[in-house]
């Protein structure tokens, strides 16, 4: 049975007025005492409980104990830097057409959010290779897939443009500023008819691709911008979420076909 | 490698005005003619060719060969029955934070287009009990999982309000009209912390849902609505497509929590 | 009391399945018969009776019988041409400041559903001066505007690029593919910090026109895209619609400053 | 010509980092000094200028110098109290089918925001008969009406469901929690084929009010929810804003059919 053990990740969540959620991820450890707005934590408390399992602060405020699952830790990155949303990083993924087992490059590490989706996805049998010229950035992404206990990615500190090592792969992802540089050595590295996604914030980031992917070989491209609306029910009422993310990137899809 | 032969599926993509594709999913046979309005294909033309080839009608219109991956079947099954999309399908699979490997359990397996999905992110060495009443969904599910060739699905005849077979279940997915009947039963059969995904039409349900799910225990309750906006972009301009899909359902998420 | 009478135009409306209303907009005469598939409608019949009474087909089916409103005009013009829609014409006024009695210049007339929405807001005392450079477009305007009893509205044919007349003048609304070659004139003809407003099917032509406006000398300039969602209600559910309208055009409001 | 003068509302504008305007809705006093982050600002500077100006802070800041318009005071309000929208007012103005001259009730004046853009709408021809039970919101209606110099409104500190005192009314908006309760009044005062229009933050609100309306006799029932997306665009690109509205409200409308 999976018990709350010393050096886990937990989740912890006390909710605030309108029961508006706050969340906390934390490691267990003895003698460790998180203070919140609604008490005080003592983390020892939970060490041999349930996941799941319910205490309470010092002030005798309800506190939820949470397994975290990958997209918490997602949330939790995408308070310091720029992420790849859930709403995003799995209609991507589907779009692909990619299955457990296959060989996937991504262009771009970034702050690894969309990289332990797609290692997560691909499984032990299947491999991830990640670009980014930026040192900090892959060593942010190792740190983060090191605490999943993520192993079937390979980070590498390089330029695409100068060329994609992997051949014959499954799909290509890319989250860089100009796609359109590097569509040709994308379109040579996939296996025949497989596919590229970008990621991006403009529109004409978004012209600039699907002209340069028309030009290059691509066919079926497709550009998708996903939103995500919250709602809130309780006693009284149904209604949207008062506020909602406006944007984070539109997504263009294209599957390569022969030059001939 | 990997050429077309008889008996694969194909994706035949012609495009019409406004660049707009018209798909055909086929069977490729030797001897076989598609009829098309910009001419007919002889589908022995394309075996032995590699996928992304292009070909021409008889009227010399290009034809895109495409390998078809899971969303062109559930495309194609979503022109016949109600489906779950891909935006959707996508963001309730992260939100789950089901892995390859896991147990999961679907109630409604309707069309079998989510059953597809969540099957083939669980891998070979996960497992997915779908659970229907009605005998002719499951027949069509079965038939659709054949041909992709998904064998890691048990398909149940029998109505989940009288109890589900499984227990210490990773996830369970429900599209149901009133899942809220079963919210117990859910509730005791997921493992710790385990959660339920329910895709729903109206607010009516939402709400429903939602006031069970709090009184049976559950935390971290969340309601989303995915929308998916296409765009149109050429030389000329980038602009929103001038329809798009207004709604296909809620999604209510919720992590179990103890009793106590 | 104002009863219905011959030559009047009237809305009658049939629900079909689902309850979805269908229009027809006619002119009331005496002997005339209206066909639809739930039967025919007699025209003769509501002469003389009061707004929104209820009469029935041949075949015994409801129809309800409405004094159409300028949106119902609108709607009817929009199947047969562009036209901008309440959503976008609402939030336009709004935005412009414009006030009864003011006098406006609209520079691409097109199927004049905004001339009559603007003509309808400024009243006897205002006045609009509306220029197009295809003459059926203002003959079909002028048709429409007489057909609603509008007669504060002048329209030119005169290519607005060549000069625009009037001085001084509270606002300038821009429907043309190309708003940018026109604001030096724009901002010219405006009276000390009256604003611009473009309605743009495409993100590139918003992005010309933003940079010309600073350049030219406007101050406070937003982008907008208003979207309208419809929804279901009955007694069983709600929920939003199947389908929306997926675009019609952005928005960009500029006002005038000076430049020094 | 209309110059800067003592005691004229002023919207001044200073622009923050990203091009993000910052708003100052002051009146224009002789000696009075505006304290802001990025410099003070002297009002008597501006005295005889012309509107649209471009004045500079203590700190050789760019301040644009606006005459506010109706939308700006809503936009003021707004920050203290809960406001109907532009893209709201716009759009239910529009669908009300209302014209300058008109006669129009609505129930609930809250902050007034509605009762000022209807009543600049109506004209000085037209008249507003506004109910409210909250003596504050009447007050601070009255304040705000007299700040634009608008004199066509009745203000009435009554429940309208003991009685609407006006009879043959062209059109009556509801922005009160519980419409379903008035609407057999709002029927009985409404002119032959007069439209109601209500604005309701939840789904269960709208489903109440469109069964009481059906019940009622009103036909032509429409549920709108309307959303503004903001863009910004500058020499490097054009994008969604990233933070969006969510929600406002629902708007219901119905028009009055005959009894019978």
């Amino acid at each position: 049975m999976d018990l709350i053990s010393e050096d886990d990740a937990a989740l912890l969540v006390v909710y605030g007025k309108k029961g508006k959620p706050k969340k906390f991820l934390v490691k267990v450890k003895r003698g460790k005492v998180l203070h919140t707005h609604k008490g005080s934590i003592d983390l020892s408390e939970i060490i041999g409980k349930e996941w799941g399992c319910v205490i309470e602060t010092s002030k005798g405020e309800r506190v939820e104990v949470h397994k975290p699952i990958l997209t918490d830790y997602i949330e939790k990155i995408g308070r310091a830097t720029q992420i790849i949303y859930p709403k995003d990083a799995g209609f991507m993924i589907l779009k692909s057409g990619i299955r457990p087992g296959d060989t996937v490059v991504e262009i771009g590490t970034g702050s690894g959010a969309l990289t332990m989706v797609l290692a997560n996805f691909l499984g032990r049998s299947g491999r991830l290779y990640s670009y980014d010229i930026r040192r900090e950035s892959l060593e942010t992404a190792e740190r983060n897939l090191r605490l999943l206990g993520i192993d079937n990615v390979v980070l590498k500190h390089k330029d695409a443009k100068e060329g994609i090592d992997e051949s014959n792969v499954d799909a290509i992802f890319l989250d860089i500023p100009d796609p359109w540089e590097i569509l040709p050595q994308v379109h040579e590295r996939l296996k025949p008819n497989g596919p590229f996604l970008a990621f991006l914030p403009s529109c004409e980031q978004v012209n600039k691709t699907v002209l340069k992917a028309r030009e290059v070989g691509f066919g079926l491209i497709e550009i998708h911008e996903i939103l995500d609306r919250e709602y809130e029910s309780d006693e009284r009422r149904t209604r949207p979420a008062p506020w909602m993310i406006g944007h984070t990137g539109f997504i263009v899809i294209g599957r390569k076909i022969s030059r001939s």
